[in-house]
C-alpha cells in the first residue's frame, strides 16, 4: 500500500521527485534518487539528443525504479524531446516552461504519465483541461525559471489544491522534511526539490555550484532579468552586475548583451564553475542546504525530518 | 495546559495572532479576536494618540484576555506610542518596520512581552539580541510595507527556527487552517494572519475593501514602490498606474508624486473605499479568502482545518 495517491500514481515509496534541471540533473543523480524511493529525473533541457538516448539508457541500466524526464517547453525541439523519449521507453514526463497543448498529443498516449509545472491558478486549470495527470505549482521561492506572477508557494500551493482534481506536487523553498510536512498539509501530495539535490555526491554539477549553495544565507539568491525571462540565480559577481544594470534602467537590448549567449552562461556555471561569469541556478531554500551528501543519505533524512515534523504538531 | 510554548508565552487557546494593520484593525476587531481565544492587536500606525488611549479603552471593556498592540517603527514618534500603550496597561507589544534597537529601553520593561517583525535570519538574530520575546518572520507574499530582500514565508520561517531560540511565529500568506499547520510544521509556533482578518462581520475596513481582498484571484495583488519602500496591494486602478510608471522608468520623484501622501491613499482605500484613488493592502493569500465572516466562526473554522490538515498527513 502506497503512501497517498502521488505515491501510487507513480509507484515510488516516498512523495518527493528530485526536478529535472539543465546541467545538474543527469543519469548519475537521477539513478541515485530512483534508487532511494523517491522519483529520479533526468533534466533534458540542457541535453543534445545524442546524450538524452545515452542518459535513457543509463538509466534504465542503473534502477529498476521509475524515473521521469524533465522537458522544457521553451527549447525549440521540445516535441522531439518527448518523442526520443518515449521511443526510448520513457513513460513518466514532466513538461515546463511553456504551453503544455503544444506538446499533449506527443506526450499524451497509452500508458504515459504526464505533469506539467505551473505558476498559477489558471496554469493548473490549463493543464488538468490538457490532460495532464498532476501540477507541479512552482512558487516564486524556486530556482531557474521563475513566472512574473510571482506567487509563492505557500500562497499558490492551496489555491491549485482547491482549484483541480488531480493531485498537486508543490517546487520551490522546500529543502528539508520540514517543507514536505508544510507543502502536504497545504493540500499537496508530494514535493519536487532541486536546490536540496544539487548538494549531493552524485550530482555532477561543478563542486563550485554545491560549495554556493551551501555557503548561502537566507539571502543567498536573487531574481535576474525582470525585464527579460526571470531567473532565480545564486548571488555571484555575474549576478550583481546584471543587478545593477538592472537598477540603473538598462534597456532589455543592454541586458541581453550583458547575458550573452544563456546557455553558456549557465554551462559556465554549473558545467565549469566560473564563479566570476557563470550563472549557477538555485533557488530560496539554499539556505538550508548545508552539507554535501549522498543522496540516500540525504533522502533518508528528509523522511526522517518529515515524520518529525508531522508527529510535532499539536491537537488543537 | 497551553498547546505549546507561544500560546503559554501569551496566555491564549490557539496559537494565532491576528496582525496589527492600518486602518483595519481597531478594538472592534482586535477584541473579537481576543474573546475567539486567539491574540487580538490593535494596529496603532494609523492612530492619533488620543485614539491609542480610546482603543485601549474600550479594549480593557470588551474582553478579560490578552491583546497586543503594534507600533510601526517607521512612525517617527513611535516611542511616544510604547510609552502610551503601557501608561494605559498594555503589556503585549508586537513592533515591525524598523530597528528594535531604538524602541528597547521604552517597551522591553517588567512584565512585558515584546514580539518583532524580521523579513531576515540577520534581523531575526539581531532582534532576539536585542532582547525580544519572539520574532515574527514575515515573507514576501504578505500585505502591506514589505522587505527587498523577498524570502518568501516557506524558505524564511525554518531558516529562523534554526538561527534563533526564541518562538517563532510565520506571518505572511497563511489564510486558512492548512496554512497554520504548515507553518507549524516549518517550525514555527503560531501564525499571524492580517489578511483574512480584514474579510470579517468585525472589522471596520470599508467595505469594498473586504470585497476586493474576497474576489481577489490568486495573482490579484502587487507589489508597488520597488524603488521607494516596497508595499504589497491589491491590484486597482491606483495599483496598475504604479506598476506602468514603474515598468516605464520612472524615478522616484515622479513616483513619490503619484503616490502623494501615502498616509492618505490607504486611508482613501481602507476607509473610504475609493476604487479609483485608494490603496488597499493585502497579501497573497487574498486568493485563499471567499467570504465575509464573524471573527468567531472564522477562528473555530480555522482550527478544524488545522487539524483536519495534521490528520491528513500519512506517516512515511
Amino acid at each position: 500500500m502506497r503512501a497517498n495517491r502521488l505515491c501510487q500514481l507513480l509507484n515510488i515509496r516516498y512523495p518527493v521527485i528530485q526536478a529535472g534541471m539543465v546541467w545538474a540533473s543527469d543519469w548519475h543523480l537521477a539513478a541515485a534518487c530512483s534508487n532511494s524511493g523517491i522519483l529520479g529525473t533526468l533534466g533534458l533541457g540542457s541535453m543534445s539528443h545524442e546524450e538524452i538516448a545515452l542518459n535513457i539508457e543509463k538509466m534504465k541500466n542503473s534502477t529498476e525504479n521509475p524515473f521521469a524526464v524533465n522537458i522544457p517547453l521553451l527549447r525549440p525541439d521540445a516535441v522531439d524531446l518527448a518523442r526520443i523519449a518515449h521511443d526510448a521507453g520513457v513513460r513518466i514526463f514532466i513538461t515546463s516552461a511553456g504551453n503544455p497543448e503544444r506538446i499533449a498529443p506527443d506526450i499524451n498516449r497509452k500508458k504515459t504519465i504526464w505533469f506539467h509545472v505551473v505558476p498559477s491558478v489558471k496554469g493548473a486549470q490549463k493543464a488538468e483541461k490538457t490532460g495532464v495527470d498532476a501540477v507541479i505549482c512552482e512558487g516564486y521561492e524556486a530556482g531557474g525559471h521563475n513566472s512574473p506572477l510571482e506567487i509563492t508557494t505557500l500562497a499558490l500551493v492551496p489555491q491549485v489544491a482547491d482549484a483541480v482534481k488531480v493531485p498537486v506536487v508543490a517546487a520551490g523553498g522546500i529543502a528539508d522534511g520540514r517543507g514536505i510536512a508544510a507543502v502536504m498539509a497545504l493540500g499537496a501530495s508530494g514535493a519536487q526539490m532541486g536546490t536540496r539535490f544539487i548538494a549531493t555526491d552524485e550530482c555532477q554539477a561543478h563542486n563550485n555550484h554545491k560549495r554556493l549553495i551551501v555557503d548561502a544565507p537566507d539571502t543567498g539568491t536573487c531574481i535576474i532579468g525582470r525585464k527579460l525571462d526571470m531567473l532565480r540565480v545564486l548571488r555571484t559577481e555575474f549576478a550583481d552586475q546584471m543587478l545593477k544594470s538592472e537598477l540603473e534602467g538598462a534597456s532589455r537590448e543592454d541586458l541581453l548583451e550583458i547575458i550573452g549567449n544563456e546557455f553558456n552562461r549557465n554551462r559556465s556555471g554549473s558545467v565549469l564553475g566560473d564563479l566570476k561569469d557563470g550563472a549557477f541556478q538555485a533557488g530560496q531554500s539554499s539556505g538550508l542546504v548545508n552539507d554535501i551528501i549522498p543522496v540516500d543519505t540525504l533522502v533518508q533524512r528528509l523522511i526522517s525530518e518529515y515524520n518529525a515534523a508531522r508527529n510535532s504538531l499539536p491537537a488543537l
